[in-house]
């Protein structure tokens, strides 16, 4: 049955939330007195459809329904899950929290974005919200801080894992909780490397991506610390940097005085900095940085990386049809060149994972290649057809045109979601023994799957199959992706 | 004339500005007193070899001479730069840096690595140093701090930008520069954390990577926090976070005690965390990852992204040949796949390269392309001939079957350092007007190109050509990658 989220206010935060939860199947009702609301939520909603799918391979479930609501009780009715994102007051908290708490179903997860609050402090007024804490952009970054009662934080994993967030639960409550803390001490120092004249924002910012933030993207803090001790290890590591505590490296033994002096001074760097982009023009390139950055991660299956691939493998399967349906997939904007639409080589790359689906469904999966045979790709044929654009979602149906003894020669349609058929690729290959690299037969189970694949496709039809490149014919095509 | 670098002591960081030189060109002199360092800093130079270059679409300059020394001077002869990376202490970088002042040409850099002391302290006895502070692992980070005399400083950019890195030059000295400042109260904050057991250096890493750390690799602090004020701006974003400077949101008013017990806890954590690989594991999943994240920011020109594509098209053009070298460049691990070597896909990527590479030779640049015309691929057809690995070079010829009106057919020949044929691919384009997406003939320029090299490679065999998939015949191949 499909899960309802209901999203209590909070503008970009509320709708990543919301973007997050329909994008992933879940209904989501919402609720935000913010005249505004409707356009700000629709916005981060436009940039989440954008981006989220892009980074799988395959088609998340379809969108849930989103419905707009003027009063709480019929927002957060039958919700499995309740996420309160209203301004960072504690006054507010208690008054929208206590509200919640009394009209959202009994077992519903209650969950405060708030940044800084303890659950003791949020339910000082007899709520039942966890912490639920999340990071901009919330449909993109996996990260979700659970801090509460233990049972409810257990659920909330669960409901979280379903829409390919990664939980941290604590172990104790603090202010600001874990990643707040860090970055509080990373903020109050780089105001006083600015307010002192050391560095303006944007080199501050370039201190960091250039060097230590693409480390932690990856591995985080103490993983490359370890890295950095080398063959001593850890414990050396630390007798080498441990002395710096004493050294004055920090000015976080003080605060800087937050006047309009500071805030003008940051607000007219950050400017001349960035101001010649756009609000939403900053916030696709980070989201087309961030989808090809968690994209390279699933190469390796490294922290955000491993969190996709594992979420992607619980979606659910394409529906059946006459032509098995190896991919259904959104393309993403790196896959896109210079003349504005999908690149040719990434035709092939659909294609290749399409291969790949199809041998797995025959028997030969990872097991089968573990155990020493696969198959080895001898010769590719791609007709372009059809423009292909960032965004667009394809699907590629595969025939076997042959399929006995060690060879495999399958044909893919790649049709858009209009219905266009954007290539044909077709593929030869040959079953191998991956010891001495040689071609053999495959093994029973998966010749025998292969042929009746191939004697149930006998009898179709292949438009444009056995063309070599150039032939002039009526099969030929007109224009297509470079 | 080549480069010369002289490199004093460090291991991993020394060996990391080794190679950071030596694979660009650079003759490398090295000078280190400990015993092991040959071992180290070949395994850095290893790790190096395997990673910078699959940054890069194009081959980086013959690597330069590598040469031990027992003397500083023979070491520092001729040096253009001389970078010291000895152990943390003031007593020892000065004996260090004053005999290199002594020994080095005048007009030299003398750069050292130190992470927290000023140009001030280091050259207190009359040396001469500039900091030159890297981030680890020095051959893929680009981030080099600069600190010191302002002429110095200018010269050592320039010659930073040659290899490239991403000098930046700070401008006041302060203790531990400006990337250690936030590292130190990160790393206070963590200390605490985990001492008072909030969490532990896994769930830290977790809370970095699964979120601000993937934000932060692209676009860093200041301009990720523009984003969060949306629309209201960089001032409303403080003025919603100013207030928590003053709230307990760090305990970096005070430093814990560096005793044993918090190092036996750090120590042991980070061992059930990581403990499972070795740092040589650790090293080279970090440089994959890094890898793959900074192929991605490429395709934006963000960030580090953006200093690699610059750096790029700056190194020396392919030798000519009797057809054109199109592509020269090293097989990243992100292109092999589960039969471990390169994807098949990945054959039409470097080949579609290779076609866009031959494209701005007959003159259909970017501006070309600005003003309205194109060429469309419409047919590809790849023959796999030979396996392809991780770290494998390749070099794209390209030989002209057909250049007249508005049709364009290449045939790319695939080599792999050791002669191999790896692969040939057909390609068919067609010129296109990019308003219309039609078919027209090219400019006239590029025509008269064109027909210039289908005159000249009109004679030449083309082996294979003209084959459709699965054709039975002596060219068809044996096996090949899937």
């Amino acid at each position: 049955m499909t899960r309802k989220a209901a999203i209590i206010g909070g503008g970009v935060i509320g709708g990543g939330w919301a973007a997050r939860f329909l994008l992933n199947g879940w209904d989501v009702a919402i609720f935000d007195p913010d005249p505004q609301a409707e356009r700000k939520i629709g916005e981060v909603l436009d940039n989440a459809r954008r981006a989220l799918p892009a980074l799988y391979d395959r088609a998340l479930p379809p969108e849930g329904r989103l419905s707009w609501h003027d009063d709480l009780a019929s927002a957060v009715a039958d919700a499995d899950w309740v996420q309160e994102s209203v301004p960072e007051t504690l006054a507010l908290k208690h008054k929208v929290l206590g509200q919640l708490g009394a009209l959202a179903p009994a077992n519903a997860v209650i969950g405060s974005s708030t940044s800084g609050f303890k659950p003791s402090e949020l339910n000082a007024e007899g709520a039942r919200a966890i912490v639920a804490h999340p990071f901009n952009p919330v449909y993109l970054l996996p990260l979700i801080e659970l801090v509460g009662e233990a049972d409810t934080c257990a659920r909330a994993s669960t409901l979280l894992r379903e829409v390919g967030c990664y939980p941290l639960t604590l172990r104790k409550e603090i202010d600001a909780h874990i990643a707040d803390r860090l970055l509080e001490a990373v903020w109050r120092e780089s105001l006083w490397l600015v307010k002192d004249g050391i560095a303006t924002t944007e080199e501050i910012d370039e201190a960091i991506r250039m060097g230590f933030g693409i480390r932690w993207a990856q591995m985080g803090l103490f993983e490359t610390y370890r890295i950095a001790g080398g063959e001593a290890g850890m414990k050396h590591f630390m007798s080498q940097f441990g002395p710096a505590l004493s050294w004055p490296w920090t000015k976080l033994m003080d605060v800087p005085e937050f006047n309009d002096e500071l805030v003008d001074l940051i607000a007219s760097q950050s400017d001349s900095q960035s101001g010649h982009m756009t609000i939403r023009e900053l916030e696709r390139l980070r989201d087309d940085n961030i989808v090809g950055m968690l994209r390279a991660l699933r190469r390796t299956g490294t922290g955000a990386g491993g969190v996709i691939t594992a979420h992607e493998a619980a979606l659910p399967a394409p529906l059946p049809a006459d032509l098995p349906v190896t991919a259904d997939r959104q393309v993403p904007t790196s896959w896109t060149d210079y003349n504005g639409h999908m690149n040719d080589a990434e035709y092939l790359r659909a294609a290749s994972d399409a291969t790949d689906r199809f041998i797995e469904m025959i028997g030969a999966d990872a097991a089968y290649v573990a155990a020493g045979h696969s198959f080895f790709t001898v010769e590719t044929h791609t007709r372009y057809l059809a423009e292909v654009h960032a965004g667009d979602r394809l699907r590629i149906t595969t025939q076997v045109i042959e399929g006995a003894g060690k060879r495999m020669h399958l044909f893919h349609r790649m049709t858009r979601a209009d219905g266009e058929l954007a290539a044909t690729v077709e593929v030869m290959l040959l079953h191998v023994d991956l010891k001495s690299r040689a071609t053999c037969p495959p093994g029973p189970a998966v010749a025998a799957n292969l042929s009746q694949y191939a004697a149930a496709h006998a009898g179709l039809p292949a438009e444009g199959i056995g063309r070599h490149v150039g032939e002039r014919s009526k099969a030929s095509p007109q224009t297509e992706p470079a």
